[in-house]
Protein backbone atom coordinates (compact mmCIF):
# COMPACT_ATOMS: atom_id res chain seq x y z
CA UNK A 1 0.00 0.00 0.00
CA UNK A 2 1.37 3.38 -0.93
CA UNK A 3 1.40 5.77 2.33
CA UNK A 4 0.85 9.72 1.23
CA UNK A 5 3.67 11.21 3.99
CA UNK A 6 3.38 14.23 3.01
CA UNK A 7 0.00 14.33 3.31
CA UNK A 8 -0.29 12.94 7.04
CA UNK A 9 2.42 15.05 7.82
CA UNK A 10 0.67 18.08 6.71
CA UNK A 11 -3.11 17.01 8.34
CA UNK A 12 -0.65 16.62 11.97
CA UNK A 13 0.88 19.59 12.38
CA UNK A 14 -2.31 21.57 11.47
CA UNK A 15 -3.40 19.36 14.65
CA UNK A 16 -0.44 20.31 16.50
CA UNK A 17 -0.52 23.84 15.83
CA UNK A 18 -3.96 23.84 17.20
CA UNK A 19 -2.96 21.45 20.07
CA UNK A 20 0.27 24.34 20.66
CA UNK A 21 -2.65 26.85 21.18
CA UNK A 22 -4.19 24.61 23.59
CA UNK A 23 -1.33 24.05 25.89
CA UNK A 24 -0.55 27.59 25.86
CA UNK A 25 -3.13 28.78 26.82
CA UNK A 26 -3.43 26.33 29.39
CA UNK A 27 0.33 26.58 30.92
CA UNK A 28 -0.23 30.65 31.50
CA UNK A 29 -3.44 29.50 33.24
CA UNK A 30 -1.94 27.32 36.30
CA UNK A 31 0.08 30.53 37.24
CA UNK A 32 -2.79 31.36 38.74
CA UNK A 33 -4.12 28.07 40.26
CA UNK A 34 -2.95 27.93 44.28
CA UNK A 35 -3.42 24.28 44.70
CA UNK A 36 -1.28 22.07 43.26
CA UNK A 37 -3.99 19.57 43.57
CA UNK A 38 -5.63 21.69 41.26
CA UNK A 39 -2.75 21.97 38.97
CA UNK A 40 -2.45 18.38 38.85
CA UNK A 41 -6.10 17.93 37.69
CA UNK A 42 -5.86 21.18 35.55
CA UNK A 43 -2.78 19.43 33.95
CA UNK A 44 -4.53 16.19 33.31
CA UNK A 45 -7.16 17.81 32.17
CA UNK A 46 -5.27 19.48 28.72
CA UNK A 47 -3.24 16.31 28.75
CA UNK A 48 -6.91 14.83 27.53
CA UNK A 49 -7.97 17.75 25.84
CA UNK A 50 -4.58 17.43 23.74
CA UNK A 51 -4.52 14.14 23.06
CA UNK A 52 -8.34 13.95 22.23
CA UNK A 53 -7.92 16.76 19.86
CA UNK A 54 -4.91 15.00 18.29
CA UNK A 55 -6.53 11.56 17.95
CA UNK A 56 -9.73 12.46 16.49
CA UNK A 57 -8.38 14.85 14.21
CA UNK A 58 -6.15 12.16 12.79
CA UNK A 59 -8.39 9.53 13.06
CA UNK A 60 -11.26 11.74 11.03
CA UNK A 61 -8.34 12.21 8.68
CA UNK A 62 -7.04 8.37 8.54
CA UNK A 63 -9.63 6.06 9.34
CA UNK A 64 -7.48 2.83 9.06
CA UNK A 65 -4.51 4.40 11.07
CA UNK A 66 -3.69 3.18 14.94
CA UNK A 67 -2.48 4.44 18.22
CA UNK A 68 -0.68 4.75 20.96
CA UNK A 69 -1.21 7.91 23.66
CA UNK A 70 -0.39 8.33 27.03
CA UNK A 71 -3.49 9.26 28.15
CA UNK A 72 -5.30 6.38 26.10
CA UNK A 73 -2.89 3.79 28.08
CA UNK A 74 -3.57 5.86 31.34
CA UNK A 75 -6.06 3.05 32.26
CA UNK A 76 -3.12 0.48 31.97
CA UNK A 77 -3.94 -1.54 28.89
CA UNK A 78 -0.61 -3.03 27.01
CA UNK A 79 0.39 -0.91 23.93
CA UNK A 80 0.17 -2.77 20.68
CA UNK A 81 2.27 -2.31 18.27
CA UNK A 82 1.44 -3.47 14.54
CA UNK A 83 2.62 -3.25 10.83
CA UNK A 84 -0.15 -0.41 10.56
CA UNK A 85 0.69 3.22 10.20
CA UNK A 86 0.29 3.91 14.19
CA UNK A 87 0.47 7.89 15.85
CA UNK A 88 2.27 7.60 19.28
CA UNK A 89 1.26 10.50 21.25
CA UNK A 90 2.61 12.29 23.98
CA UNK A 91 0.20 15.33 24.38
CA UNK A 92 2.87 16.93 27.25
CA UNK A 93 6.09 15.85 27.28
CA UNK A 94 7.48 17.13 30.53
CA UNK A 95 4.21 16.72 33.10
CA UNK A 96 5.84 17.78 35.60
CA UNK A 97 7.52 21.05 34.31
CA UNK A 98 4.37 21.42 32.72
CA UNK A 99 2.49 21.84 36.43
CA UNK A 100 5.58 23.77 37.81
CA UNK A 101 5.05 26.14 34.91
CA UNK A 102 8.47 25.47 33.98
CA UNK A 103 8.74 25.77 30.06
CA UNK A 104 10.63 22.92 29.43
CA UNK A 105 7.45 20.77 27.51
CA UNK A 106 6.77 19.33 24.47
CA UNK A 107 3.85 17.83 22.63
CA UNK A 108 5.72 14.42 20.83
CA UNK A 109 4.07 12.62 17.85
CA UNK A 110 5.55 9.53 15.92
CA UNK A 111 4.15 7.73 12.95
CA UNK A 112 5.49 4.51 12.38
CA UNK A 113 4.50 2.16 9.52
CA UNK A 114 5.56 -0.92 9.74
CA UNK A 115 6.92 -0.30 12.88
CA UNK A 116 9.45 2.15 11.32
CA UNK A 117 9.22 5.72 12.39
CA UNK A 118 8.30 7.97 8.66
CA UNK A 119 7.47 11.44 10.70
CA UNK A 120 8.39 13.30 14.23
CA UNK A 121 7.08 15.97 15.76
CA UNK A 122 8.42 18.01 19.27
CA UNK A 123 6.65 21.17 19.14
CA UNK A 124 7.02 23.27 22.25
CA UNK A 125 4.31 25.85 22.81
CA UNK A 126 6.01 27.95 24.78
CA UNK A 127 9.32 28.31 23.57
CA UNK A 128 7.98 28.17 20.12
CA UNK A 129 10.44 25.56 19.26
CA UNK A 130 9.05 22.99 16.47
CA UNK A 131 11.23 19.95 15.72
CA UNK A 132 10.17 18.25 13.02
CA UNK A 133 11.86 15.20 10.82
CA UNK A 134 10.50 12.68 7.75
CA UNK A 135 12.14 9.52 7.21
CA UNK A 136 15.15 10.00 4.88
CA UNK A 137 14.11 13.77 4.56
CA UNK A 138 16.54 15.28 7.32
CA UNK A 139 15.61 17.01 10.20
CA UNK A 140 14.78 20.44 11.18
CA UNK A 141 13.84 23.01 13.88
CA UNK A 142 11.15 25.63 12.82
CA UNK A 143 12.12 25.08 9.16
CA UNK A 144 15.62 25.29 9.62
CA UNK A 145 17.65 21.88 8.86
CA UNK A 146 19.48 21.08 11.97
CA UNK A 147 22.35 18.37 12.53
CA UNK A 148 23.60 16.50 15.79
CA UNK A 149 27.43 17.75 17.44
CA UNK A 150 28.96 15.07 15.90
CA UNK A 151 31.42 14.66 19.47
CA UNK A 152 32.95 11.31 19.70
CA UNK A 153 34.58 11.90 22.82
CA UNK A 154 33.07 11.52 26.28
CA UNK A 155 35.12 14.25 27.85
CA UNK A 156 34.30 17.11 25.85
CA UNK A 157 30.15 15.55 26.10
CA UNK A 158 27.45 17.74 27.53
CA UNK A 159 24.81 15.01 28.46
CA UNK A 160 21.14 15.25 29.25
CA UNK A 161 19.95 12.72 31.57
CA UNK A 162 17.30 12.34 34.51
CA UNK A 163 16.92 11.67 37.77
CA UNK A 164 13.27 10.45 37.60
CA UNK A 165 10.27 11.06 40.28
CA UNK A 166 10.25 7.43 41.27
CA UNK A 167 10.73 6.59 44.78
CA UNK A 168 12.01 3.35 44.47
CA UNK A 169 15.36 2.76 46.55
CA UNK A 170 16.33 0.44 44.09
CA UNK A 171 16.17 3.00 40.84
CA UNK A 172 17.51 5.66 42.65
CA UNK A 173 20.80 3.63 43.47
CA UNK A 174 20.60 3.18 39.68
CA UNK A 175 20.30 6.66 39.02
CA UNK A 176 22.81 7.56 41.15
CA UNK A 177 25.42 4.79 40.08
CA UNK A 178 24.87 6.07 36.67
CA UNK A 179 25.82 9.60 37.39
CA UNK A 180 28.92 8.62 39.73
CA UNK A 181 30.15 6.58 36.47
CA UNK A 182 29.94 9.93 34.46
CA UNK A 183 30.59 12.77 36.42
CA UNK A 184 34.15 14.15 36.13
CA UNK A 185 34.11 11.87 32.69
CA UNK A 186 31.82 13.98 30.81
CA UNK A 187 31.72 17.97 30.06
CA UNK A 188 28.61 17.62 32.53
CA UNK A 189 25.44 16.95 32.87
CA UNK A 190 21.64 18.51 32.50
CA UNK A 191 18.26 17.75 33.37
CA UNK A 192 14.96 19.22 31.64
CA UNK A 193 12.75 17.13 32.79
CA UNK A 194 11.31 16.12 29.28
CA UNK A 195 12.28 13.06 27.13
CA UNK A 196 11.35 14.83 23.97
CA UNK A 197 13.26 18.15 24.72
CA UNK A 198 16.25 16.32 26.01
CA UNK A 199 15.98 14.32 22.74
CA UNK A 200 15.45 17.60 20.61
CA UNK A 201 18.46 19.38 22.64
CA UNK A 202 20.52 16.20 21.17
CA UNK A 203 19.59 16.99 17.10
CA UNK A 204 19.75 20.54 17.19
CA UNK A 205 23.19 19.74 19.23
CA UNK A 206 22.67 21.38 22.38
CA UNK A 207 23.59 18.39 24.75
CA UNK A 208 25.89 15.99 22.90
CA UNK A 209 24.10 12.71 24.50
CA UNK A 210 21.22 11.47 26.43
CA UNK A 211 20.31 8.54 28.18
CA UNK A 212 17.24 7.15 30.34
CA UNK A 213 15.90 4.19 31.84
CA UNK A 214 11.91 3.93 32.65
CA UNK A 215 10.91 5.54 29.66
CA UNK A 216 7.46 5.24 27.30
CA UNK A 217 6.87 4.24 23.44
CA UNK A 218 5.35 7.98 23.43
CA UNK A 219 8.56 9.69 25.17
CA UNK A 220 10.48 8.68 22.08
CA UNK A 221 8.45 7.94 19.52
CA UNK A 222 9.34 11.51 17.59
CA UNK A 223 13.16 12.14 19.22
CA UNK A 224 13.90 8.83 17.64
CA UNK A 225 13.31 10.13 13.98
CA UNK A 226 14.70 13.78 14.46
CA UNK A 227 17.81 12.62 16.41
CA UNK A 228 18.95 10.21 13.90
CA UNK A 229 17.75 12.45 10.74
CA UNK A 230 20.37 14.75 12.28
CA UNK A 231 22.56 12.12 11.92
CA UNK A 232 22.34 11.08 15.76
CA UNK A 233 22.78 7.80 16.78
CA UNK A 234 19.94 5.90 19.21
CA UNK A 235 20.92 2.67 20.43
CA UNK A 236 19.52 1.19 24.04
CA UNK A 237 21.05 1.35 27.37
CA UNK A 238 22.84 -1.77 26.88
CA UNK A 239 24.31 -1.18 23.92
CA UNK A 240 22.32 -2.93 21.71
CA UNK A 241 19.40 -1.93 18.39
CA UNK A 242 17.08 0.45 20.43
CA UNK A 243 13.55 -1.03 20.61
CA UNK A 244 10.74 1.42 21.73
CA UNK A 245 9.22 -0.66 23.92
CA UNK A 246 12.13 -1.70 25.99
CA UNK A 247 11.50 2.09 27.96
CA UNK A 248 15.46 2.67 27.91
CA UNK A 249 17.41 4.96 25.53
CA UNK A 250 21.08 6.31 24.84
CA UNK A 251 20.95 8.87 22.57
CA UNK A 252 24.15 10.64 21.33
CA UNK A 253 25.68 12.06 18.16
CA UNK A 254 27.81 9.79 17.38
CA UNK A 255 27.98 6.24 17.52
CA UNK A 256 31.22 6.02 19.25
CA UNK A 257 29.46 8.31 21.82
CA UNK A 258 26.21 6.00 22.43
CA UNK A 259 28.36 3.08 22.99
CA UNK A 260 30.73 4.46 25.19
CA UNK A 261 28.05 5.73 27.41
CA UNK A 262 25.97 2.60 26.92
CA UNK A 263 29.21 0.49 28.28
CA UNK A 264 29.25 2.46 31.31
CA UNK A 265 25.59 2.05 32.53
CA UNK A 266 24.36 -0.15 35.47
CA UNK A 267 20.73 -1.51 33.86
CA UNK A 268 17.44 -1.64 35.92
CA UNK A 269 14.36 -3.93 35.27
CA UNK A 270 11.01 -2.51 34.01
CA UNK A 271 8.19 -4.00 32.44
CA UNK A 272 8.28 -3.55 28.88
CA UNK A 273 5.45 -1.50 27.12
CA UNK B 1 24.91 60.19 49.65
CA UNK B 2 21.65 59.82 47.56
CA UNK B 3 20.87 57.43 44.71
CA UNK B 4 19.29 57.72 41.68
CA UNK B 5 17.92 53.87 41.75
CA UNK B 6 16.12 54.51 38.70
CA UNK B 7 18.65 56.29 36.66
CA UNK B 8 21.30 53.63 37.63
CA UNK B 9 18.43 50.92 36.43
CA UNK B 10 17.43 52.40 33.30
CA UNK B 11 21.61 52.75 32.24
CA UNK B 12 22.17 49.13 33.37
CA UNK B 13 18.88 47.85 30.82
CA UNK B 14 20.13 49.65 27.97
CA UNK B 15 23.42 48.37 27.91
CA UNK B 16 22.23 45.35 29.12
CA UNK B 17 20.10 45.45 25.47
CA UNK B 18 22.85 45.85 23.83
CA UNK B 19 24.75 42.72 25.25
CA UNK B 20 21.60 40.55 24.64
CA UNK B 21 22.12 41.26 20.37
CA UNK B 22 26.17 40.45 20.78
CA UNK B 23 25.12 37.12 22.61
CA UNK B 24 22.34 36.22 20.31
CA UNK B 25 24.51 36.84 17.38
CA UNK B 26 27.51 34.67 18.65
CA UNK B 27 25.03 32.12 19.69
CA UNK B 28 23.95 31.27 16.52
CA UNK B 29 27.27 31.84 14.86
CA UNK B 30 28.53 29.10 17.07
CA UNK B 31 26.79 26.31 15.48
CA UNK B 32 29.06 26.69 12.58
CA UNK B 33 32.41 26.80 14.78
CA UNK B 34 33.63 22.85 14.18
CA UNK B 35 35.98 23.03 16.24
CA UNK B 36 35.02 22.35 20.29
CA UNK B 37 38.62 24.62 21.28
CA UNK B 38 37.47 27.00 18.89
CA UNK B 39 34.19 26.86 20.65
CA UNK B 40 35.93 27.76 23.46
CA UNK B 41 37.93 30.60 22.13
CA UNK B 42 34.99 32.12 20.70
CA UNK B 43 33.15 31.83 24.17
CA UNK B 44 35.83 33.86 25.98
CA UNK B 45 35.85 36.13 23.59
CA UNK B 46 32.08 36.56 23.84
CA UNK B 47 32.36 36.50 27.60
CA UNK B 48 35.11 39.30 27.18
CA UNK B 49 33.07 41.58 25.02
CA UNK B 50 30.19 41.60 26.74
CA UNK B 51 31.68 42.14 29.69
CA UNK B 52 33.12 45.36 28.49
CA UNK B 53 30.79 46.35 27.14
CA UNK B 54 29.00 46.29 30.10
CA UNK B 55 31.41 47.88 32.48
CA UNK B 56 32.71 50.32 29.99
CA UNK B 57 29.45 51.18 30.10
CA UNK B 58 28.40 51.65 33.29
CA UNK B 59 31.78 53.29 34.04
CA UNK B 60 31.14 56.22 31.86
CA UNK B 61 27.83 56.67 33.26
CA UNK B 62 28.51 55.97 37.15
CA UNK B 63 32.53 56.89 37.41
CA UNK B 64 32.49 56.01 41.36
CA UNK B 65 31.20 52.99 41.25
CA UNK B 66 33.14 49.52 41.52
CA UNK B 67 32.29 46.42 39.62
CA UNK B 68 33.26 42.86 40.12
CA UNK B 69 33.22 40.78 36.70
CA UNK B 70 33.78 37.08 36.05
CA UNK B 71 36.31 37.70 33.44
CA UNK B 72 37.67 40.49 35.44
CA UNK B 73 38.41 38.19 38.62
CA UNK B 74 39.76 35.41 35.96
CA UNK B 75 43.01 36.46 36.51
CA UNK B 76 42.85 34.83 39.89
CA UNK B 77 42.72 38.38 41.91
CA UNK B 78 40.07 38.32 44.86
CA UNK B 79 36.87 40.02 44.72
CA UNK B 80 37.00 42.61 47.13
CA UNK B 81 33.52 43.95 47.88
CA UNK B 82 33.41 47.39 50.35
CA UNK B 83 30.18 49.97 50.88
CA UNK B 84 30.85 51.57 47.66
CA UNK B 85 27.94 51.02 45.07
CA UNK B 86 29.35 47.66 42.78
CA UNK B 87 27.98 45.99 39.94
CA UNK B 88 28.67 42.32 40.37
CA UNK B 89 28.63 40.65 36.47
CA UNK B 90 28.62 37.71 35.09
CA UNK B 91 28.58 38.66 31.26
CA UNK B 92 27.25 34.85 30.12
CA UNK B 93 25.91 32.19 32.66
CA UNK B 94 25.89 29.37 31.43
CA UNK B 95 28.97 29.54 29.96
CA UNK B 96 28.97 25.34 28.99
CA UNK B 97 25.55 25.62 27.18
CA UNK B 98 26.90 28.78 25.40
CA UNK B 99 29.73 26.49 23.94
CA UNK B 100 27.13 23.62 23.02
CA UNK B 101 24.67 26.06 22.09
CA UNK B 102 21.63 24.92 24.86
CA UNK B 103 19.84 27.93 25.13
CA UNK B 104 19.59 28.30 28.49
CA UNK B 105 22.37 31.24 29.03
CA UNK B 106 21.78 34.80 30.67
CA UNK B 107 23.50 37.97 31.42
CA UNK B 108 23.36 38.30 35.18
CA UNK B 109 23.81 41.80 37.13
CA UNK B 110 23.12 42.97 40.52
CA UNK B 111 23.99 46.20 41.66
CA UNK B 112 24.50 46.33 45.52
CA UNK B 113 24.90 49.20 47.45
CA UNK B 114 26.71 49.44 50.94
CA UNK B 115 26.73 45.31 50.38
CA UNK B 116 22.67 45.32 50.15
CA UNK B 117 21.84 44.27 46.45
CA UNK B 118 19.58 47.25 45.10
CA UNK B 119 19.13 46.01 41.62
CA UNK B 120 18.85 42.49 40.15
CA UNK B 121 19.00 41.70 36.31
CA UNK B 122 18.78 38.23 34.69
CA UNK B 123 18.33 38.29 30.76
CA UNK B 124 18.44 35.96 28.78
CA UNK B 125 18.87 36.84 24.63
CA UNK B 126 17.76 33.11 23.09
CA UNK B 127 14.55 32.83 24.73
CA UNK B 128 14.43 36.16 25.18
CA UNK B 129 13.35 36.26 28.83
CA UNK B 130 14.30 39.30 31.18
CA UNK B 131 13.81 38.91 35.13
CA UNK B 132 13.83 42.01 36.92
CA UNK B 133 14.06 43.24 40.26
CA UNK B 134 14.42 46.30 42.32
CA UNK B 135 14.83 46.60 46.13
CA UNK B 136 11.44 46.70 47.96
CA UNK B 137 10.00 46.98 43.92
CA UNK B 138 8.75 43.27 43.15
CA UNK B 139 10.43 40.90 40.68
CA UNK B 140 9.30 40.86 36.85
CA UNK B 141 9.45 38.52 33.99
CA UNK B 142 9.24 40.69 30.72
CA UNK B 143 7.94 43.33 32.66
CA UNK B 144 4.82 41.17 34.77
CA UNK B 145 5.26 40.53 38.28
CA UNK B 146 6.08 36.58 39.13
CA UNK B 147 6.26 35.34 42.44
CA UNK B 148 7.26 32.21 43.76
CA UNK B 149 4.88 29.07 43.80
CA UNK B 150 5.30 29.68 47.97
CA UNK B 151 5.55 25.73 47.68
CA UNK B 152 6.31 24.56 51.66
CA UNK B 153 6.45 20.75 51.19
CA UNK B 154 9.32 18.75 50.30
CA UNK B 155 7.70 15.90 48.62
CA UNK B 156 6.10 18.65 46.15
CA UNK B 157 9.11 20.40 45.42
CA UNK B 158 10.63 20.67 42.19
CA UNK B 159 14.18 21.20 43.00
CA UNK B 160 17.46 22.40 40.79
CA UNK B 161 20.67 21.59 41.20
CA UNK B 162 23.89 21.03 39.35
CA UNK B 163 26.28 18.36 38.90
CA UNK B 164 29.03 20.26 38.32
CA UNK B 165 32.31 20.79 36.10
CA UNK B 166 34.08 19.65 38.45
CA UNK B 167 35.90 16.27 38.37
CA UNK B 168 37.63 16.33 42.23
CA UNK B 169 36.08 13.10 43.47
CA UNK B 170 35.17 14.72 46.81
CA UNK B 171 32.92 16.73 44.84
CA UNK B 172 31.59 14.63 42.96
CA UNK B 173 30.99 12.24 46.28
CA UNK B 174 28.95 15.05 48.11
CA UNK B 175 26.92 15.71 44.73
CA UNK B 176 25.66 12.68 44.46
CA UNK B 177 25.42 12.31 48.24
CA UNK B 178 23.25 15.32 48.27
CA UNK B 179 21.10 14.49 45.16
CA UNK B 180 20.68 11.12 47.09
CA UNK B 181 19.47 12.23 50.15
CA UNK B 182 16.71 14.17 48.21
CA UNK B 183 15.57 12.17 45.09
CA UNK B 184 12.79 10.19 45.81
CA UNK B 185 12.02 13.15 48.69
CA UNK B 186 10.88 15.54 46.18
CA UNK B 187 8.99 15.67 42.93
CA UNK B 188 12.20 15.89 40.92
CA UNK B 189 15.15 17.21 40.09
CA UNK B 190 16.70 19.42 37.53
CA UNK B 191 19.35 21.06 35.86
CA UNK B 192 19.29 23.57 33.71
CA UNK B 193 23.70 24.01 33.53
CA UNK B 194 22.79 28.18 34.44
CA UNK B 195 22.78 29.59 37.87
CA UNK B 196 20.96 32.57 36.98
CA UNK B 197 18.45 30.78 34.89
CA UNK B 198 17.81 28.26 38.18
CA UNK B 199 17.20 31.08 40.61
CA UNK B 200 15.22 32.81 37.84
CA UNK B 201 12.98 30.21 37.54
CA UNK B 202 12.86 29.84 41.44
CA UNK B 203 11.57 33.55 41.23
CA UNK B 204 8.87 32.72 38.51
CA UNK B 205 7.12 29.27 40.61
CA UNK B 206 8.98 27.06 37.50
CA UNK B 207 11.16 25.56 40.05
CA UNK B 208 10.33 25.45 44.00
CA UNK B 209 13.80 25.05 45.04
CA UNK B 210 17.71 25.68 44.13
CA UNK B 211 20.97 24.35 45.99
CA UNK B 212 24.39 24.55 44.70
CA UNK B 213 27.88 24.89 46.12
CA UNK B 214 30.90 26.15 44.70
CA UNK B 215 29.18 29.19 42.79
CA UNK B 216 31.01 32.51 42.68
CA UNK B 217 29.41 35.88 43.30
CA UNK B 218 28.29 36.95 39.84
CA UNK B 219 26.51 34.06 39.51
CA UNK B 220 24.11 35.07 42.01
CA UNK B 221 24.23 38.80 43.08
CA UNK B 222 21.44 39.24 40.90
CA UNK B 223 18.98 36.20 41.36
CA UNK B 224 19.30 36.51 45.00
CA UNK B 225 17.42 39.80 44.80
CA UNK B 226 15.10 38.32 42.22
CA UNK B 227 14.31 35.81 44.06
CA UNK B 228 14.09 37.46 47.21
CA UNK B 229 11.61 39.98 45.63
CA UNK B 230 9.27 37.69 44.07
CA UNK B 231 8.99 36.61 47.68
CA UNK B 232 11.20 33.91 47.71
CA UNK B 233 13.95 32.65 50.94
CA UNK B 234 17.54 32.76 50.40
CA UNK B 235 19.66 30.81 52.69
CA UNK B 236 22.78 29.39 53.03
CA UNK B 237 23.54 25.50 52.54
CA UNK B 238 24.49 25.07 55.99
CA UNK B 239 21.31 26.95 56.95
CA UNK B 240 22.51 30.09 57.84
CA UNK B 241 22.64 33.51 56.72
CA UNK B 242 23.10 33.61 53.23
CA UNK B 243 26.35 35.10 52.19
CA UNK B 244 27.10 36.11 48.42
CA UNK B 245 30.99 35.42 49.38
CA UNK B 246 30.58 31.84 50.73
CA UNK B 247 29.98 30.30 47.19
CA UNK B 248 27.17 28.18 48.58
CA UNK B 249 23.16 29.05 48.20
CA UNK B 250 19.47 27.64 48.78
CA UNK B 251 16.95 29.39 47.34
CA UNK B 252 13.14 28.62 48.23
CA UNK B 253 9.68 29.36 47.56
CA UNK B 254 9.20 29.52 51.42
CA UNK B 255 12.06 29.70 54.50
CA UNK B 256 10.14 26.28 55.52
CA UNK B 257 11.56 24.40 52.20
CA UNK B 258 14.84 26.58 52.20
CA UNK B 259 15.65 25.16 55.42
CA UNK B 260 14.46 21.53 54.59
CA UNK B 261 16.53 21.31 52.00
CA UNK B 262 19.50 22.94 53.76
CA UNK B 263 19.10 20.50 56.60
CA UNK B 264 19.36 17.59 54.39
CA UNK B 265 23.14 19.00 53.16
CA UNK B 266 26.43 17.58 53.28
CA UNK B 267 28.59 20.40 53.17
CA UNK B 268 31.18 20.89 50.97
CA UNK B 269 34.49 22.80 51.34
CA UNK B 270 35.84 25.60 49.39
CA UNK B 271 38.13 28.79 49.79
CA UNK B 272 35.56 31.89 49.46
CA UNK B 273 35.25 34.36 47.30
Amino acid sequence: MDHDVEKYYTTCMKLVNKAAEVIETAFYKTKQVESKSCDMDLVTETDKEVEKLLIDGLHLAFPDHKFIGEESTAGGEKCILTDAPTWIIDPVDGTMNFVHSLPLIAISIGLLINKKPIIGIICNPILKQTYTAKDGQGAFLNGTKIKVSGETVLAKALIATESGTNDDPAKIEVVLKNLGALLGKCHGTRSLGSAAMNLASVASGGCDAYYEMGLHAWDMAAGQLIVEEAGGTVIDTTGGEFDLMSRRVVCASSEKLAKDIASRLTQYEMERD
